[in-house]
């Protein structure tokens, strides 16, 4: 019988490496998207475009209640910064941090897989270049496979303990491109931006696309996806 | 400063008295209740009420998702088992087991008290009236504590500990009314019922239904709220 693993899915190059390598491991995909007021709502068409080009067994958007998460730049109009170093980045929670996100998204996921008696739940988390979001860190992810474990039908009858994997939590930006077009992910359907413009082309400049198109250079290739104006990779 | 606090609020008497709890303490209450496909919506009428006469600070109601949860007796027509005795509802998981409800709940709670940088979550479970649900259970709040701490600004930053309350964890249903009557809860705005009629009167013979009865009978006290044809407290 073939395994199943729900994939957490925004349509960025992270959870769209983590879907390709959850296919390579032979698990059959539900994906998973979330609507919850994000700005770049564009993010939901690259999923759909990544989930289709995957042939994922279905492809579930859940829509969160965005009353709940307060104030983000990512849901309101706080601007996004611009133009940061490495360094600058990892200083503190940055102000893109979604209350609790990761643990919502994740309790989602879990839901699925229980109501589908599914062990298996892939999150694309990155602690590298998010070193200052709390839920991006692996002992988090340990603690909510505690959670997974004792607080469903699946964790506590079934046959296997539930696994929350991570493949992609210990690489930088540069080593998920790599590994992502070792496994044929095809990047000009993702989509990295914090602030695109109307038309949805990414702006070049936010954290976002500054880590992305550090790693498309690092890996002497050209980002596939078009930016605002000069930004190319 | 007043300290301010999460309250789960299904307007069940468990969380009822949990809130007269929360408010004995001396926290000021953002009560939080969810709209989720249930089919006894009007327990939403009852956390209302019960959210009004506490004097919460706020009361939301967020909307969820119910396509995540799959089949359930308390989301779809299955039937809700009755007339079981205490041994019947303690054997393995029961059907009005909703998958990783708790969770998805308590990942709301999170979000929001993050929002509010609030350090505080009261929820009214139960492991003895509900020894079936893996997600009442004392180990699965620790391990939510966990996350909840590791996973959001406020369990990094805040200058105190993230704290899941669960006042009424370990009470008998007996012990619960007996609380709750000593703090002042108003037990005719709450509401129980899996099975409700249309005009929203509990049936009194499930299983929440049969509990309620014997911890009033118990009590020595008669159930204030009106139930179907003979089924009187």
């Amino acid at each position: 019988m073939v395994k199943k693993a729900i994939v957490l899915l925004s349509g960025g190059l992270d959870s769209a490496t983590t879907l390709a390598v959850a296919k390579k491991e032979g698990y059959e995909v539900v994906a998973l998207s979330f609507r919850y007021g994000q700005r770049h709502s564009v993010e939901l068409l690259a999923a759909e475009a990544v989930a289709e080009q995957n042939s994922v067994v279905s492809h579930k958007v859940i829509d969160i209640d965005l009353a709940v998460f307060g104030q983000s730049a990512l849901t309101t109009s706080i601007d996004v910064p611009v133009s940061r170093s490495l360094e600058e980045m990892n200083e503190s929670i940055p102000v893109t941090y979604v209350p609790a996100r990761n643990t919502v998204f994740l309790s989602y996921a879990l839901a699925l897989a229980d109501s589908l008696s599914c062990n298996d739940i892939f999150i694309g988390v990155n602690q590298l270049d998010y070193a200052g979001y709390p839920d991006c860190r692996p002992e988090f992810i340990k603690a909510f496979e505690m959670v997974a474990n004792l607080g469903t039908r699946t964790g506590v009858e079934g046959e296997a303990v539930i696994k929350i994997h991570t493949p992609v939590i210990d690489l930088t930006k540069t080593e998920i491109i790599k590994l992502g077009l070792e496994l044929g992910v095809d990047y000009s359907k993702t989509h990295s931006c914090y602030s695109p413009d109307e038309a949805g082309l990414a702006c070049g400049v936010c954290d976002a696309c500054s880590l992305r198109l550090m790693g498309f250079a690092e890996n002497g290739i050209k980002d596939p996806i078009k930016y605002v104006g000069s930004h190319e990779g």
